[in-house]
């Protein structure tokens, strides 16, 4: 096998061989195909795209690089959910304890931020004391006794997603569908899942602007699943504007404890109920009440349960930015939309992502809304919030901001959370 | 600047800017556009294309990232040939000391081979003691006062180019027109030439196997040439067929002094008086009578002048290859066709090329055609002589010639040696 021949396969449109998938997966996870050889390959299959067969392959080709978990010995059905990154998309802190408190194991290996989407790792270690980094066993230890684990992937999980992941990221080869969903794919069938729900998002925030590629990579991830064995649905829910109100770290937790309270705001609720109505069904759970046990506290007791297991005190008051800023309103009316990217990037700017994956992130930076799509709002009325650590940043963040937040004389059209549902 | 923003500009189907173009050449030269980077550029341009403006300005980036030779002090007017590669073309050995000997000054900045088509400067090495390295200094000395030289390209002309090469040949992205046309036109403009006459070689040994193709490149190289102030000519032809009989280095060496001797293969002469004409109306020089030149031996006289200046022994026999296989003709009749591809791969695989381009290649190996595409040939007699000092490689040689020679009952029509002129 010779990793130029492999390159022009797909440079001139034909599919790769199961042989050469192999391959080239082992030999670039080995080193024998050099970075530069691959991200060539990545663009010819950013450009010329894979067939069913090529993609089925190559994700187990990534999951082939490394070891696949066995969960077997959980006493319970295991159900994951991913979403592919959306602004304010805090889902997986009130849904992980909620699901696990109606008898299902969830098992959310996670990944940090890059770019202004933000991670799910990053928010949880703005708990004091909470750390991300678990044994295989502690992993299987804790699903079994709390019934939910979000921690980091391990090294050996999918390695050549590890490193296929890296590489994307700098050579402008993110955006390939074949390898969003053996990317995503391969590192939840490699964690071990019985069951999988996917948060697919559509939207100026999110990867998939519109709705036709988010349904292709839906259902992409559905058929991958189940070649796998694993259940697996999609739902495509709207990310034009953020979830919720708060977007950052700190801000994201707190905004989950009042969700896991029985408040927090509408659609973080509505969003998290139904992801956990679809968990329950294909783990298998028929009898579960999940908003009885939002409303009832045994959601926040499970809560209390996952941050104690993993040295976080549910307790201690989270951290606070020290400079504050506010956007007023300019006009008078309704809020007819809030742009989500622009609320990522201003979150971002004020140091809440990173832009390099050595980067630290601000546990206390972040924008929280004041208001929201359809709000009304008087002429110089505070529309959002900017937290920060670090003064100089709120002039860029502000500049991201900049037309973010439209105003119509009348109440705008409530759009639709959830959009589709792939199974 | 931002290497991804760049790549995504072409990725997406956009033209890039100057600027856009300018950074990225720089960035890459210096090693801050890393090569994953360009690599994954370089597939994208291979299938979005660019425009001539783009076109025009990355040969104009390369130019600038070396030196741009000064020939001005050369008492003669400068013209240089460009071949982009065939099998058993050897026409530069003979034509640059001819187009000296009409009154020009020839400075062939000359290249190694890479794959099956062979290298100038590797002919030229198995002429005991001439020596591919000049300085500067000595390059215009020698073109001053012999009219021709044949050198390797110094580290100082277009860098970018030198590692843009090197790194296309390993990532499956060398086939991009514009990726060839600035590459050749970078380096011939740096170089200093003020006129220049491109053969581009159409067929199966030739990296462009079609006339549309080959035409694209020619244009597009003629109009690089006239944006820079270099007078360019292109001229399409065959390479279906390998260019006269010797395929090798030391055995196209011997058939070079053939021509310039008054004798070798019409095909070999035809081309070398073609291209000698062009360049000498490119380079204003009326009056001349290049097949007079070749006739009476002033031809020779300037190759052995060129030769001797370099170190080199033009009375030296040629280093002979210890091994030689035949293959003969399995029916009667016409030589219909001898693939040129079959031939150079061949000839590569007896040694006479490299896979890599630190290999060493072997002055002695080589193909010599008996017989070539319109001879009359019996059963059992000789078609073609293998040659080489590794009786071990003589098997995939011979493999690589199965079925290269198509016999036919009546003689096959002629085909025209020159397909196109482009000016």
């Amino acid at each position: 096998m010779d990793a130029v021949e492999v390159i022009r396969t797909k440079r001139d449109g034909g599919a790769l061989s199961d042989a050469q998938i192999d391959w080239v997966v082992d030999a670039y996870t080995r080193g024998v195909v050099a970075d530069e050889q691959m991200s060539a390959l990545a663009m010819a299959i950013l450009l010329r795209g894979m067939t069913d067969r090529e993609i089925a392959r190559w994700t187990s080709a990534m999951i082939a690089s490394g070891e696949r978990l066995d969960l077997s010995g959980v006493p319970r059905p295991t159900v994951d959910k991913h979403s592919t990154g959306g602004v304010g998309d805090k889902t997986t802190l009130p849904l992980t304890p909620l699901v696990a408190a109606c008898g299902a194991a969830v098992p959310q290996l996670s990944g940090r931020g890059l770019g202004h989407t933000g991670g799910t790792l990053d928010k949880l270690e703005s708990i004091p004391g909470w750390r991300a980094q678990l044994s295989n066993v502690e992993f299987i230890r804790q699903l079994a006794s709390v019934g939910a684990v979000v921690c980091a992937a391990g090294e050996e999980l999918a390695p050549a997603d590890r490193k296929l992941y890296a590489l994307r990221d700098v050579t402008g080869t993110v955006e390939a569908i074949p390898l969003i969903a053996s990317s995503i794919m391969s590192k939840k069938i490699a964690e071990g899942t019985g069951a999988l729900v996917l948060d697919v998002k559509v939207g100026s925030g999110a990867f998939m602007k519109g709705v036709a590629d988010a349904r292709t990579l839906g259902r992409t991830m559905v058929e991958l699943g189940r070649a796998h064995g694993v259940r697996t649905v999609a739902l495509l829910t709207d990310m034009s504007t953020p979830l919720g109100r708060a977007v950052g770290n700190a801000v994201e937790v707190a905004e989950s404890v009042e969700v896991l309270a029985g408040g927090g705001p509408p659609d973080v609720v509505e969003l998290t109920l139904r992801l956990a109505a679809e968990m329950l069904a294909a783990a298998g759970i028929r009898d579960a009440d999940p908003a009885g046990v939002l409303r009832d506290g045994r959601a926040m007791d499970s809560w209390r349960r996952m941050i104690r297991a993993q040295g976080g005190d549910p307790d201690a008051p989270l951290p606070e930015a020290r400079e504050h800023e506010v956007v007023r309103a300019d006009a008078v009316g309704y809020v007819s939309a809030v742009d989500a990217y622009a609320v990522g990037v201003a979150a971002w700017r004020l140091g809440a992502g990173r832009a390099r994956k050595e980067d630290a992130v601000s546990a206390s930076a972040g924008v929280v809304l004041r208001k929201r799509p359809g709000d009304e709002v008087k002429a110089g009325e505070v529309l959002c919030e900017l937290r920060t650590d670090d003064a100089g940043r709120i002039p860029a963040a502000l500049s991201a901001l900049d037309g973010a937040v439209s105003i119509s004389a009348a109440p705008p059209e409530q759009r639709p959370l959830i959009l589709e549902r792939i199974a």
